[in-house]
Order: C-alpha cells, then structure tokens, then sequence
C-alpha cells in the first residue's frame, strides 16, 4: 500500500508548492527506498492543502509495473555451484534414468493475484517436500518471490534461473536438481499489443528459456514458455500472434537442440491439444504430448488444467467446457539414440493436500519419464506424417495471413490518422502566423478552444504516429512468419521426391 | 518527392473542409497508390485556402517510416525452387571445396543515401559478372530494393533471403547460389532509443539472421548480422548495447550451430578489431577472423573497410584513423571434421571499375575459403584460451554494468517524472472539481493557462511513462545479459577442475 501526503502553499496567487511523501508499508521489496521524497515547484494557485489518500497508483501504467515489480534488487540469481544436500539421487551411471518434473503457471501477479504470497509459500514447501528433478514455473511476475523460493529451495534444487524479458519480466524460472550449464532467451517478436492495458501480455515480455542441463551424461535441452493468451475463443484477436509465437517455440527448438539428447517443454501455451498452434508446434517439433504418451494418468478428467472447480478460475469463461481446459503442457521428445517413455501423469485436483487453496488458479502438471540409452529415437517419425504436417502448416500460414491483412489495415488507419494530425496542425500554425502578422485583423477564433483544438492534434499525433510504428513492426514481423512458413512448405513438399 | 495540396473554407467561422491530394513522381514502389485522397473535416477556422508545397513529412517519424519503406509490397522473396544456370560450379563430390564469399554494408536508405538506386544496380550488375557463391548484404532498406536486385541476380543466384524486423527492417539480405534449406531470425533485445531519432538505429530492428545450406553434403550455418553504429568513440553511449548484441549473438551461435559441419558470419559488426565485443565474440564462438587467417590479402590497408579515400565517408569522424577502420567482418569456422582455411580476402578500394562511384560508404569485403573433409576441426582452440577468455567476458560485463547503473538512473528519473506529473494533473483535477463545487467562490487562474497546463503535465505523464517502460526493458535485458556472462565466467573458472 502507497500513502501519499499532498502540502500545498500559496505564492503570489499563481505558484504552490507540494511535496509528496511515499511510503510503503512492510519491507517486501529490498532495493527500493522506503520512503521517496519528490518535492515538486508545482506551477499553479493551491486554494488550500491537500489530502489524497491511497493515490490509486495502479491508474498510471508506470506506477503499475512500478508494483508489478519492475523495481528489483540489482543482485539474485546466483547459482550456487555447488550442491547442497539433494533431495533424491537418480540412478546415476545406469542405463537408465527417472526423472520427475513439474510444471505450474503459478499466477502470482503482485496486487493482483489472489492469496499471492501464502500460495508462493505453499507452492515452495510443496516442492521442497516432493522432490522433483526439475520444476518449471510460469507467471513468477515478481523477482521478489522468485528469490524467496531461491532461498527455500537451495537444499533441494541448488541450480535455478530466472528469465528476465520486457517490462514487468517473463515470468520464466527453472529450479533443478542437477547444474544447469547455459540459458538462452528469446524473445518472441510478436505479443499482443501495449495499449491493451487490461490484458496486459504485451508488458509481460513473453518469451521462450531454454537451459541447457546434463544428467548422468545426458544433455537435456529444457525449454519454458507462456504463450500469448486467449482471452475470447470466438473471436480471438491474438490468435495470428500466438501462431507466431507457436511458430517461432517450434523454430527456436528445431535449431537450438540439434546437439541435445533430449528435448523438454513445458509451460502454458494457452491452446487446447487440437488446436492449430500447438499440432503445428508438435508437428515440426516432433514433440510429443506427455498427456497423450502416459502410461498411468491421475489427476483432472481429460488432464485439464484450468478447471471449473478451482476457487481461483473465472467460472463464467469455462461454461462451455464443464470440464474444464488442458492448456499447460510436459512435451518431450529423443533425439540421439535414446527412448524415453512417459510412465506416469500427474495433474493436481483443486486444493493442495491438507489446505483450503490451491496452489494457483492453473493446476499443476507433474511427469515422471523414464530415459534409456538404447534403441532408435522414439520421435523421428517425422517423415511419415508430412502430408498431415503440410496441412496444419498451411492452415496456420492463413491464420498469419488474416493477422497480417489486419494489422496492414491498422496500420494504415493509424498513419492516415497521424498525416490528419500533423495537417491540422500545420494549418493551425499557419493559421497562427497568419493572425500574427496582422493578415487577418480581427481574430476569427477563440484563444481556449485554438489551443485546446492544437493540443488535441498533438495528442492524436503521438499517439497515431506510435500506433503506426507498432503495426508497421507487426506488419514485418507477420510478413515474415508467412515466408517462413511457405519455406517449410516447400521443404515439406520437396522432401519425398529427394529420398 | 512528395507533393500535398490543402484547400479550406469556411463553414460558419468555425468549422473548415479539406482536400489532401499526395502523389508521388516515378512509380518505384508498387502496392502504394501513386495517389491519396485524404478528405478530413478540421474543426476550426480557415481564414484563407492555403497551398503547402513539399509538407516535408520527414518531420513525422510515421512518414519517415513510410519513405523509407515500411510500406512495401505484400509479396516478395519467393525463392525459385529449381536453380537456373549456376554461374560456376564448385568441386562437388571432390573432398574439398572452394567458396566465394562476397559481404557489403550497401547503404542503401531511401531518399538519404547518396546515389543509392545507381549504386544498387551498380552492386547487382558486378555481383551477376563475378558470380560469388554466397552474398551477404546489409542495409538493404528498401525491400524494392531487395526485390530489384533478386530479379537481376535470379540467375546466377536462385536463391534468397531477405529478413523482416523492426519498423523499417532488419537491412539484412542473402544470396545463394545453393539452395536454402531453413532460417531464423533473432532479434536483439537492446538495440538504441526510440527517442534518439537522428540516429535511427532502433527503427531499424537490428538482428541476427541465420540461413542453413547444405553444399556438397557440408551442411553450412550462415550468419548475417549488423551491429548498433558508433557514433561517438570517445563517449559511446551505445557500447552496453552492443556488447549485448555481441553477447547474443554469440550465444546465438553458439546454441544454434551445434549441427552445423561450418559455421560462417558476415556483416557490419561496427566493433574495431581489438574491440572488447569482438574479442568477446571470437572467443566465446571460437570463430576466426579471414583478415588475420588470409594467406593472402588485396585491398585497403589493413583491410579498412571504412575509409578516407571513398568519396561517400564523412572525413571528419575518421580524421583520428588516417588510414580508415576496418568494421566489417567474414568470420568462420569449422565445427565436425572439416578444416577451413582462407585463402584470399580482398577489399574494394573506391570506385568501381570503370565507375566514378564506389558501391556504398563501406568497402566490399571478399573471401575465398578453402574447405576439407579431413583433420580435427581446426576452430577448437576454445579450452587453451579459457583464461583470456574469462578476462574478455569480465570486462565485457563491466561494460555491461556501466550501462545497467545508467539505464537504472534513467528508469528512475523517468518515473520519478511520470508521478509528479500524475500528481500535477490530479491536484489540477481537485482545483477544478473545487471551483466547480463553489468551495473557492472567486477563480484563482486564469482558464488557458489552467488548460495549458494540464495539457503539458498530460503530455509529460505520457512521455514520461513511455520513457519509464523503455528503461524498465533495458534494465531487464542488461541484468539479464550480466547474469548469463556471470554464468559464462562460472563455467569457464569450473572448465579446468572438471578436465
């Protein structure tokens, strides 16, 4: 909470001075000074002091990412290099390898979420009680809690990181057992827009780790993401961005995991299993869907991971599925020679055990695979469903294509608006020349509504002129998925006459 | 050349009517209309019709974009799927291979550069004679550009590339001789100020574009990229941001090239030889410099490529380097059992033979590299040089560091701004709400400058916020970056005891 106190003082009629003192309750966030002072030469009349209590920061998008958490500490993240005390040991130097994992969208949105800090907590004794090889979690908006669990967590899982991406963050972090040797991010170039304040994905960053790990000699290229999400499924605005960003996930695993023995994702990808995006994603990946593939499933009906009896999820939206959504995923596939099984599927069921709440308003999802060094890789069946690939890739390509005519659309729109403002403009300030140098001798407007009229262009101006800006790099950015896509087409296509 | 008629009239005093016709002379970019009907209402007075020749739309950046062709055709680069008559033919099958590599920062910007359209057909008619296997160009703006030139060169060059990014583009172009089989592009997540607008460079979404070939069975990861400029050495505000590029892309590399038999990269680093970021870069990547490998070498001294003696280089900025800067790279190396080894590097010195231009401000930069299916990998020189590499990476993340402190500052100030304009409207909106209730019976401001004011803090507030999330991002990426070097560092200090 924010107190802010107002003084203001007379000087001469038309001078006041305030000075502002803000301060927050409790010291959550080290790094930022308990108090501000900001004194301020305030240029107008002050009739009397002022009181404003709780001055509703979150009305002011800096202020809000202010609180979201943009200020952080300088220094975190350090990973300790060397194990504490490891919670289980795998069976290390064996031909084979069990490893669990967990994935949760942990919705901790600071001032937002619910129930925040104590599900934060519940989630970190969950795990430090469980024991798993590596947790992935999502919507860890605050460097605060993602610290806070660092600090729970060292004993069992000594090696973690946390992405960091756009304003608020990317919500990304990992916690492992075992050392994680490098990260790399990326960043998708397409997430939604920034004046949707009240979806607000665009200041998330959205974006795709990857950490690179090696188990019993095994290289593991582990990949989190969180897809743009979708807010109306009748008519989803987001879908070609989402498209792009499925496109780009898929893309970024294909080149970067060439050397890795066994690929991961895991994270909410915010699409049903049928749907376009993630059949395009499993598709050019080869990934395949821990759901699907397990031998012994427990948990949610369907694995649906946002469901109608969690106290946290908006029941109105999941009315047309009365069981519920399975939008968070375990995807995993071998790539050198290795087999590796999905033995068992886990998802939580509402409340966590012995408590009134869940750990989030996502359900979590936990795997067990089982990795054997033998065989031919399970996942190259790649070359047999081409045809079924082709198809989906050309379906997503339109999909890019609606996205792409849109945003031309809105980018001409908001060009045309800006040439409009800046013509306006131009004429009142020829206008205005004309008037001073006496060409006109009476003044033909009033003084209030002239400036009023020209501060309106300004407005309209900048605001136009961004909005091109963004739908021209939107443009690009669409553009571009097109090509690429008609490049995998053609390769697609090319395939069976070359072998 | 733009040319914009207005004509106004008066409605009743305050209302006006007008008609802007814009065309363009010439018919050089297709999918525009050569003419534009924009008829608007102005809600205002107009004394008199006015006539406003050349409205010089540079002044707007939205225009800007536009002229320098952000819009663009909606389809382009579709690569031919069947070469036509390859120019030369490399010694397939042989085991050893001959590749001529051609790289040039065209300096291509629409309606800026100097005898730019000339000076393309001039690069797109030498590179059809010489018939290199590979073309790498940077700063191709214009994607008309892009296009003419893949007509020319259709035949001895099937096959292209071109990269989409940011709102103008990634200037970033390919051609090939050899068919190509996938690419990705990654953008860097810094990349100057938007607000820095006689610098441009953020408009131009600098990235990384990677283009995988496969060449008598070799598969070949080819890097194109092109660095933030330098626009001050002595006080590069820039530098933080070009470390990050060069820390990414390395890492870039790195991640995505583990399945390649050769690795190459070509492009405007804007870094000097002994530049920490290009230290940075060779070291972390294990990529060599064809200058400093070259058994032989032809053109400018030292293989400057940014020299006093080319008539479109501003003489001043290189009065402390006589003899030019060499800024402009072919690096390479091989990763599975090849070696490589360059055999020529030639620069262009000035004008084009038989021209009185050269091709751009750059010189050319040309290599012959000479591969072998034989001996280790000739690049994996990593582990003896890990101690120098670890003082690079030090000192890189330093710099890193500097920028971070910076970036921090301006978030603050920023944002420190942004409230007290919040506050500033907010009392004003009290005041008003005040007088409006009859509390104060007398008006203690006058009207326009009470409006005035409001406007200005508005405008601030805006300003201010959009100036605050910028920073925020900046923050995030620089910390990011210091993390992953910190990481980089760990690991290169564990190589030793591990071995």
């Amino acid at each position: 909470m924010w107190v802010v106190w107002v003084h203001g003082s007379l000087y001469g009629g038309s001078l006041g001075f305030g000075v502002v003192l803000a301060c927050r309750k409790g010291g959550e966030r080290p790094g930022v000074p308990r108090a501000l002072f900001l004194p301020s030469f305030l240029p107008f009349a002050l009739p009397q002091p002022f009181r404003l209590p709780s001055l509703a920061p979150w009305l002011c998008p800096a202020a809000l990412c202010w609180l979201l958490g943009a200020v952080t500490p300088t220094h975190s993240l350090q990973v300790s290099p060397l194990p504490g005390a490891a919670c289980k040991t795998p069976m290390e130097g064996e031909p084979t390898l069990r490893l669990r994992i967990f994935d949760l969208n942990c919705w901790a949105i600071r001032y937002l979420s619910k129930r925040r800090q104590e599900r934060v907590r519940l989630i970190g004794d969950t795990l430090r009680q469980e024991g798993f090889d590596l947790v992935l979690l999502q919507e860890v908006w605050s460097e605060q809690d993602y610290s806070d669990l660092k600090v729970k967590l060292a004993g069992c899982y000594p090696f973690s990181h946390y992405f960091r991406s756009g304003v608020i963050g990317s919500g990304l972090c990992v916690f492992s057992r075992f050392p994680i040797l490098d990260t790399l991010l990326y960043q998708y170039s397409l997430n939604g827009y920034p004046y949707m304040l009240q979806h607000g994905d665009w200041f998330g960053g959205k974006s795709v780790g990857l950490v690179i790990m090696k188990i019993s000699g095994i290289i593991f290229n582990v990949y989190i993401t969180h897809l743009h999400a979708e807010y109306c499924r009748d008519k989803d605005a987001y879908l070609p961005h989402r498209l792009v960003q499925a496109w780009e996930l898929a893309q970024f695993i294909r080149h970067t995991s060439k050397a890795a023995d066994l690929v991961l994702l895991g994270g909410d990808l915010n699409m049903h299993p049928e749907d376009v995006g993630i059949r395009l994603l499993r598709g050019w990946t080869g990934l395949r869907d821990a759901f699907a593939e397990a031998t012994h499933f427990e948990g949610c009906k369907n694995g649906c991971t946002l469901v109608p009896n969690n106290c946290f999820t908006d029941k109105s939206e999941l009315l047309p599925f009365p069981l519920g959504i399975r939008i968070d995923y375990i995807l995993y596939k071998a790539i050198s020679s290795f087999t590796v099984k999905c033995e068992e599927l886990k998802t939580t069921t509402g409340p966590a055990p012995g408590m009134d709440i869940p750990f989030s308003d996502h359900e979590a999802v936990m795997a067990t695979l089982h990795i054997q060094r033998q065989g031919q890789p399970a996942g190259a069946t790649l070359g047999t469903a081409d045809l079924a690939l082709a198809d989906v890739v050309t379906e997503a390509r339109t999909e890019v294509g609606v996205g792409l005519r849109a945003a031309q659309r809105q980018r001409y729109s908001s060009g045309r608006m800006a040439v409009l403002a800046l013509l306006l403009l131009l004429l009142q300030a020829v206008a205005a020349l004309g008037t001073l140098a006496g060409l006109g001798t009476e003044q033909p407007f009033p003084k209030l509504s002239f400036c009023l009229l020209a501060f309106l262009a300004l407005g309209v101006l900048v605001l136009a002129t961004g909005l091109h800006l963004f739908h021209t790099m939107e443009v690009k950015m669409l553009h571009g998925t097109e090509d690429q896509m008609w490049m995998a087409l053609r390769a697609l296509q090319e395939r069976p006459s070359e072998g």
